[in-house]
């Protein structure tokens, strides 16, 4: 039993992030490739025909080749479910499609507060310019989601997948300095000090 | 049990299709309720606090309000399954990984095709505008991918939503006269035949 998973030699894409989270919480041994894409290195052959959509992440597993984040976690969540490991989706139907609910969002929707807050500002270096009104109307509504969601540690109950890709979505405010309500931040803040979580930012120290 | 529908007034969103298009393969009856998006009505209360995230489509079953398309045909899916319902995603682990990647893909990648293919061209009036070069290689990677998945009638063996949705963004080249590969045209027009999407394109005719 063997996986692979490919992200982007910064380790700045929330993606690659969230399938990473996902094997380590499982306990699922993998082994790294990092892919230069700002060089193009996914948009060439190889890379760009075994991928199907030439996007990253993508999840090799014994020669499965998958790609798009929340379809990789589903897919670990049934081929490797609880209890035996830990579950990524929560385990109620109507829980379980909030969860999926807000990765979409996430991942389709607020794109003008993923432009002007990006995981760069995240994990390297703040920006100080102002959110935009398209950008401020995302991160409101964000807010206002999150407000109703959040009521203890986490989202569901029990941690799932879609607690680290909402804290990301609020961590994009939060270090760069964007009013976020206590609540919210310590619980972005908490959701950042997951063991799985802090291996990922290792990852951006340099050697 | 009761189903309600939110779409778009214009019945153009690609998303509230694959909704809509869900319920009827189910045979589930639902109520329509439109949205007149360019008034921004979504963005307003009630809606805009009533469906978390402010968009469309929304499904309220027996008051429970759920938006973002994918979570709503995966938990029409749960709720209402195979084999008493017509099966909306692959049975087979990896089939029904390939789908949900398709879905996520189509969702959260291509943004250049979809802008300047956008759904206004497909069901009103066509573009003769060429595709950017960074359309274009979007539209590259969407005939490659169908090229390697399609091989009859339907993606997987039986139909899934995985096929409309791969269908419609077929249609966004096919309808404004891009080259599409006669096999993967055939495909897309076959898809388009389904009763459920004609009950769909219905809603563009004027009164
Ligand atoms: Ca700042
Ligand atoms: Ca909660
Ligand atoms: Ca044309
Ligand atoms: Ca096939």
């Amino acid at each position: 039993m063997s996986f692979k998973l490919v992200v982007d030699s910064l380790f700045a894409s929330p993606y690659a992030m969230s399938v990473y989270v996902a094997l380590t919480e499982k306990g699922l041994p993998f082994s790294l490739e990092t892919m230069d894409l700002e060089a193009g290195v996914h948009r060439r052959p190889p890379y760009r025909d075994l991928a199907l959509t030439g996007r990253i992440p993508a999840l090799v597993h014994d020669g499965f080749v998958l790609t798009e984040s929340s379809a990789i976690t589903e897919y670990l969540d049934e081929a490797f479910p609880a209890p035996q490991y830990t579950a990524l989706y929560p385990q109620e139907i109507h829980r379980r499609a909030r969860a999926r609910q807000l990765q979409g969002w996430l991942r389709s929707g607020l794109m003008p507060l993923r432009v002007e807050r990006d995981t760069e500002s995240v994990f390297f270096r703040p920006t100080n310019v102002p959110l935009s009104a398209e950008a401020q109307l995302c991160a409101d509504q964000v807010i206002r989601a999150a407000e109703q969601l959040v009521d203890g540690a986490h989202l569901f109950g029990q941690w799932s997948i879609a607690d680290t890709d909402l804290a990301m979505m609020l961590q994009r405010l939060i270090v760069n300095g964007d009013p976020v309500p206590p609540r919210l931040r310590d619980y972005a803040d908490a959701q950042w000090q997951r063991p799985s979580v802090q291996r990922w930012l290792a990852h951006h120290q340099p050697n």
